[in-house]
């Protein structure tokens, strides 16, 4: 470490910041559109952060030792782009003029799997912060799982840019709690403390003691007055890594727009700087007389010089991996298979035939019970499961029997308290699922999900495979009322694009649920009753398992002739419409479809579609205890549905779905007036 | 005040304190369902607040200056129910008895409008916290605009009891810190800390000084280390009433279940105590040998003497009003108009006319800039609009312009600076508008309504009168890309029951948007767009204004023929529709059927539904930039559906439209197609 006051930086230091700065404001004004506040402001930080401080190979951008890094102010990609293509990371200096156009590798805020060395989808403030913080969890359980004496595998830093609104979000507030609780020593962000939000000086609403609140949560706090003092930032840098216990936060005070002539504006945020602005700002910088997407050669040579600072580092931790596997060949199969992502070929064989022993003597379960009882079989199997629950893991059963929960003292624990921080923990699965090496779930009420939505949304458009466990979900919820009561939240989930949403109906359909969620490479929501369903035995219902892959079938067959109707249900409303085919087998042929999955069903083939719902077969009935938003694409204008489409009721369970007419004889008699 | 040390509580205040608990716990036996833990614990402190500082009347629940009184803590509401019933709020015992029963007035949560005193449904963690403070701005402006010398009509204190897990949510530190920086005297919380959550003992996750990250945000707070020494709590509340300038939270220690076999285990929390339990708690208070709903007659007038203790400052109040309304009749009209939430007659025909001139002169604007407008127009004639943006009005034009800024130094400002906080945003509008006496209204970016969705629910579930102005409504936003793209929202903001969603088409459809938001009691959502569009003269379109509050009309009928198909489109799409049907005018005649609002269109009669898409025509598009989740119910299984069923893409939103189809040929495609 250098003493302070000695710096190490030199004039090609302030040129490649500069550098970083001026590309960033030429991308923006070339697209016409972007932020070039955070990137005239920020770039120092950035700069001494990623070529002092992160362990990082170009080359390898999916090094599993490398330090994570995480853009959570996501509107300052530009600065982001501009650096991983001096690094060497892929990027051209045409994909930084390409920069927000079509299918461009340098979309206007980063994303994951477009741009190699982004590690994080980021744009929506806070979730960056608190992905930031599965991140960390995930390399020190990995850490603990799979170092050895002499084999130090995973030893890797988290570190983020974060700005004014990361800090006001709550979800960045749930998250920094909790990270200080859990006292992670590894996670170091930097803030971007500019004072300045789109309507004005940030003190017009956020006036609080940053400082004070995050030592409150048990984080380490400096602050880096002058950002231009590339010096002093590597000096809290410093301290930060030698902070083991708790995480850091450096303070760093900037300016948004430094140097330009909306510097310290609200103005400077979000919108080109305009020619004669860009003018002066490159003036300013003393860059007056060269064009746009300049690069000094030694400039050039510099950031290619220290992105190869770690490549002898990576090499040797590819060394020491071989030499690991060859010396822990359990531990390595189990470790690659694990960062690949794939599951052991005798799950699905395995699973199958543990749900007839687990559900055996079952003739009545609840779905969140048989899912508690699944989740357990398959965490023999799949080490990589890791979660918990938002404060209701006894409701949610969401626990991992006989493995210790994650904290600083058991840091290789598989169940995580996430307390009652609902957006929050979707954000960590996030980050988990991000670090690699795990399948994170996260247990809720549906009710609840509404709280973790924007979570789920990143979980979607990152393609991560992260298992939600919403359970309580409809009325069946009971006396707890409507404020408890999702209603509106199935429909809202199905919403969603590249979403997996899932109502199993018994727990053979859980069993085969879980085995969709754990096999996708995406986000699946399990949705769970609270009250008990009737086990459908394999035996009776030969496709319980396997319908559930195609996302609706035929569960049972109209009895004794052809069927005039078809009663489409999901979860615990499948055995109403079992009960009503049974009032009504002796005087008319109904199917019964269970369609525990709208997303699978839509991804079959249409021959298979008309299998289950034969065009020619008009009278259909959808029952189901939610809004009945889109299930008219399954009756048509003719059908009828069952839904429920007001918020709920404060009463015993039963009550409520009779109330409500979901009861078997009101199911017949609807079935009956399709032929009126 | 009463000096510290020198009690002023006696024994029939414990015997009213144990009276409160053993009623709760009752309730919840009976029920066998419910939370025994809060009550046990915090019904000290409750009892103080409720008994010695409170100022209401059970005779007048709607008095608006009573102190309004939120149980953040819904869970609990067994204590408050015991308190209302004891106090002549009009619960029976057979009330309370009826807990959690089919339509009892002692629903699971508190629900605002079933019973007598329940100022806010609470239940969804953090909300109830944040709720108050909107309580507490809503006071302070009414104060600033309506007091005068002699004449204080609103000087009332905003109380909550707040819990763990309202502390845990990030709504609940958004709320928090915004409260603090807005210097809100009047608001005083009781946290009761009983160190215990669902999942155990709280430091498990939740660890952080509270009272230094609460003193961080500019919170007075202090320490009530034994809720039993009531004396202690009284001495904390005057100290609170004291601090005029901060938001004050007395941390009060409890014992989760005190006085049960379960006290100090998270059992306590969510389940009976069961017979044995209950009557060892029972034991506990020295009832061994009382039943249930047992109250001592002592205990009952002593309730009923402490009710009355403010009927006299409540007549006092009223004809204090009397005479407000003498002196300042003007002032006195507008509050109780205020108050009854109506609005004026001229309204209406006023906006109309209004309209026409501000738009006269555009023929191409954004939706979102006609919102801005209209909002102004509104605004003169509607003090009770109050608002802002969560850190984005620039782009949602959600300013009154020449209002000043909501503050400490301006109570009495109209424009409210939310900052990056979504949720509390959502919170705080709802506590605006519980107070009475505003319209709130709130504008974010659509694809963050996701982060708004648990106020929005809430706001619906209390029909309050909160208009959500959700801008830069599709892949129209362009360059930010998907994160920044709304594509399932309007999708998800329709499966909210009592919810009214509003995507209008053009700056008329705009402003008869706003006229039904202002004028509908519940909430509204009004979906507007980033991008300019053409405006749609009153002069060839004679519906644009009237068809809106009908959610859905024919904006164009054929042009000189029968129509042979029907394109069905909202907000910026519905020009494309008209584009189509002047491309086909030749060869097909084609009805352009704008539906600004599904909902609105739900309530219709089957006559008008009929002359707007009559059974005959089943040719029939929908066109949205976004999921076609629902569609199917206006085009059937035979129509078609021109959406966006994946996430957006970073790229000039003319581009993205290209690309996606939505272009004029593209949708007069797609309306051949239907023939093929």
């Amino acid at each position: 470490m250098t003493p302070t006051g000695f710096s190490v930086f030199n004039r090609k230091d302030r040129a490649s910041v500069d550098t970083l700065r001026l590309l960033a404001v030429d991308m923006v004004e070339k697209a016409k559109s972007g932020h070039p506040g955070f990137p005239l402001g920020a770039a120092p930080m950035a700069y001494v952060l990623w070529t002092r401080f992160l362990k990082h190979d170009p080359q390898r951008p999916d090094w599993p030792d490398r330090d994570r890094f995480v853009l959570s102010a996501g509107h300052g990609s530009a600065l982001l782009y501009a650096f991983l293509c001096l690094s060497g990371y892929g990027l051209t200096m045409d994909d930084l003029k390409n920069f927000r156009q079509w299918e461009s590798l340098t979309p206007g805020h980063p994303e994951r799997g477009v741009t190699p060395g982004v590690e994080a989808t980021t744009g929506p403030l806070g979730h960056g912060l608190a992905m930031g913080v599965g991140l960390a969890l995930a390399e020190r359980n990995l850490a603990k799982r799979f170092n050895r004496p002499n084999f130090k595998l995973f030893d890797h830093h988290t570190y983020a840019l974060v700005s004014d609104g990361d800090l006001m979000e709550g979800v960045g507030s749930e998250a920094a709690s909790l990270a200080g609780n859990q006292g992670l020593g590894k996670l170091i962000y930097i803030y971007d403390s500019n004072d300045m939000t789109i309507e004005g000086h940030a003190g017009l609403t956020f006036s609080e003691d940053v400082r004070a609140r995050f030592a409150a949560y048990n984080w380490h706090v400096s602050l880096v007055s002058d950002v231009g003092d590339l010096q002093s930032i590597k000096v809290a840098l410093d301290k930060a890594k030698q902070e083991t216990e708790r995480p850091t936060l450096i303070i760093c005070r900037t300016k948004l727009g430094a140097g330009s002539p909306k510097e310290d504006t609200p103005g400077a945020h979000g919108e080109p700087l305009g020619a004669e602005g860009l003018a002066a700002t490159r003036a300013h910088y003393g860059y007056g007389d060269r064009g746009p997407f300049f690069v000094d050669e030694r400039v050039a040579e510099h950031f290619k010089e220290r992105a190869q600072a770690h490549v002898e580092t990576r090499k040797k931790w590819e060394e020491t991996l071989a030499e690991y596997e060859k010396k822990y060949p359990e531990e390595g199969r189990e470790l690659k298979r694990r960062l690949l992502g794939s599951v052991p070929d005798s799950l699905a064989p395995d699973l199958k035939e543990a749900a007839k022993t687990v559900f055996a003597k079952d003739s009545q379960v609840a779905t969140r019970v048989a899912s508690g009882k699944v989740l357990n079989v398959l965490a023999k199997s799949l080490p990589e499961l890791i979660g918990g629950s938002a404060d209701l893991a006894p409701s949610n059963k969401t626990v991992i029997d006989g493995e210790e929960f994650l904290s600083a003292l058991t840091p290789g624990g598989r169940n995580i308290h996430f307390g009652v921080r609902e957006q929050g923990m979707g954000a960590i699965l996030n980050g988990l699922a991000l670090h690699g090496g795990f399948i994170p779930f996260g247990g809720t009420f549906l009710v609840f999900s509404d709280f973790v939505r924007p979570a789920v949304r990143l979980s979607a458009l990152m393609s991560l495979k992260v298992v939600y466990v919403f359970t309580h979900d409809s009325v069946g919820v009971g006396e707890d009322g409507p404020t408890h009561q999702p209603v509106e939240h199935l429909a809202a989930l199905r919403a969603m694009p590249n979403l997996l949403v899932l109502r199993p109906a018994d727990a053979f359909e859980t069993a085969a649920a879980w085995e969709v969620a754990v096999t996708h490479q995406g986000p699946s929501c399990l949705i769970l009753s609270r009250q008990n369903l009737p086990v459908l035995t394999p035996e009776k219902y030969p496709h319980l398992h396997e319908g559930v892959f195609k996302g609706a079938y035929v569960l049972s067959e109209a009895p004794n002739q052809d069927p005039q109707a078809i009663v489409i249900a999901s979860g615990s409303e499948v055995h109403l419409a079992l009960a009503a085919q049974e009032l009504l087998k002796d005087r008319l042929g109904v199917r019964v479809v269970s369609i525990p999955s709208w997303e699978l069903f839509a991804s079959q083939p249409p021959d298979y579609v008309e299998k289950v719902l034969p065009a020619k077969i008009t009278k259909r009935l959808a029952v189901e205890a939610g809004r009945s938003l889109g299930y008219e694409r399954f009756v048509g204008l003719n059908g009828k549905i069952l839904s429920i489409d007001s918020f709920g009721h404060s009463a015993p369970a039963g009550v409520i779905f009779e109330k409500l007419g979901f009861t078997p004889d009101n199911v017949a008699r609807l079935v009956d007036s399709l032929f009126e």
